[in-house]
């Protein structure tokens, strides 16, 4: 099942920057076996936004909601979880 | 260059059901047109919403431009647009 | 899998008012028929308003987005869709 | 009488961690023991959100408000209230 | 129980005056007869405006949706209910 | 002179316990006064939320400001101000 | 007591252009009026927009209250209402 | 050249009073300066709130701004700027 | 003086489109007029919308609001109005 | 390609005012740069409010990215990102 989610992160100001740096990395491999077991399916950044939209697909909610609250980023990240379908115009064999 | 549509479509009450049909299959047309041309990236449904996000492949803000004012339902919609990037987290080759 | 919609009715002033009863009546039966699958798992009325708080539990985003598109007053009404997932701190069996 | 709750919670960055899952188990202690007298009837996390949905069947607001008030994770929720009543629709003897 | 119920009245510009007036002396009437039941407790006009705020004292959330669907002004109105609950603060017995 | 205040309480996490409570009772004192001197007509609390609806009847919107800003509590409030009138349809003596 | 009014008007689009013209002109005299008998203190075009800022100062609420009643663009209108006082830093006697 | 400016003032819980103190007076001073030089023609208190509603008249956009920018309380405020014209209802000599 | 201008247009569904092609001729032909005498010193178009931002430099507010009354489209706009300065970053000449 | 870019600044109260002065010529020199080079195409303050509108011409959104990301203020900003086309009413070359 598909999920489109929107993230936008934000660290305080004066957060240790090092910190910041070591979570990154951190959510980057966690990005990649998602997306290397084809979980996270896609993923765009929002062009001068520290943001993303990105599409899961996903087995069930549960697994989203496993998924989304594993990430690094989570505690500093606001996210909309909307439920998409595969769409009746669609040509393209993997968008569902 | 990509870009981020999100499309809502809102018939007024009472609208001819047959006029909505003819705008429908037009609309498909050219949609899949669209599609296959490779500008129209991705189309997904938002599950029960007469709605749809998707992702556009342009060579330039003004081929967006025209591409969406020449929707049928665009009289119809309303639309956000967000400018995306390739994510230096993504894997997938074809998500830029 | 579940998912909480919450659903609000508005019919423009001057609707005929017994092809509103009549659409009413159809949409009751088709609720009723969708609870009696299982499928629409709760409803409750929101006091004082044409609205409603609804569970279902679909198979699929896919069958949600079919039931919904189906729904009898859907051309009068304003959904909100938000996917749920079992609470770990729920003791009742039948709210997975 | 019926009322929906909808609970986000939202801890501040830097908060102890340790503090935090103390609270968390009062706070499931506290659900635990309100889901078995009856009155939190329902309690579903929203997918990908630290939130939930419930439904509470109380004796009146006051009951409600001390209810609510008593939830350890309270200072750190945003909290919205509906009153409830059973829809003529419902077909389900427990939901009202 | 107690509920703070805020209701904003519009009719569309054009809609017969006379009718206006007929559907208003209706309202009126309805309200003054829950007023000296008791039920309708509270009712204040918004300065400058075609909106009031009243306070309902009634046995349960069925009975105020049942009140507030049998106001002559609904399909005019946009409502709002909020339960309230006496405050330890108040000092007048009426409050409650 | 009738107002409408809604009023909601927020401390800072982590703000010294003993010192809400001291201010808390400054506020409930003020209130008491306030109440017994007929300038603050009603206060009813809003069900599950550190809030309050109030009525206030005052000589002036200068003396409604003084009694405002001498909240104990006001540092820590969300106010909002809605000027009121003796509802027409209203049957009771004591709402104007 | 001063009180700032905000109006926005919007005809709809196809109204009637002379009966447009005839209410703008009732609109314009009733103003005048109010404005000789001291009621209505300022009046502002926001620049730009179909709308005004007016400063009034009245008796009473009720006054407030009927004066704006009986703008003849008043169902054409959008307002908001915000009482105001006398500024400690003013140094302009008639600010009061 | 005639602008409405809305400003609301908050400080931080916990900042220093005698300090905040300290400000205000000089922001006192700062508007006495530019209302007797004729550039900040009202100014009114929102009753109840710490915020006030402002008429000024000035030469420019640049001159409004640099006014603006030195108001000591500028940093803990929040403002809006909305350009005002002379109504031609007016009639009152000093509105424009 | 400069001012920031967003225009947004949505015509009625249904609404003539001879008419409001003349509409648009008419627009076009008073834009032109505005921009060759200076004051309309930029327009841009946003993409995939029927929608623009414009940037104005004008004598005064007065004329602004001559300008803006006297587009054609105006009965079919949403408009924003911001007054600009020029940026003491900016090198450009004709930025002010 | 053009875009237009709505940026707006605060710095905490309390934050190192020296530091800020750093962080801002930093910035005014970033800016100077990318306006030399034609990237940066406009930059307006808007009157009364540390924030700008800015018009950028890039070759792509990743490019957009890349100087949005570099502002030094970037983590003291608000952003909002408008992809834009030259329009068709406009008579100025360098609009597009």
């Amino acid at each position: 099942m598909l999920f489109q989610i929107e993230m936008s992160v934000q660290f305080p100001v004066g957060f240790d920057m090092a910190e910041a740096d070591r979570i990154k990395a951190t959510e980057k491999a966690y990005s990649h076996s998602l997306q290397q077991s084809g979980e996270w399916r896609h993923i765009w950044r929002k062009a001068g936004l520290y943001a993303n939209t990105s599409i899961f697909d996903v087995a069930s909610n549960e697994r989203l909601h496993e998924i989304l609250m594993g990430l690094p980023l989570y505690p500093f990240m606001t996210l909309s979880v909307t439920p998409l379908c595969r769409h009746p115009s669609s040509i393209r064999d993997d968008d569902s």
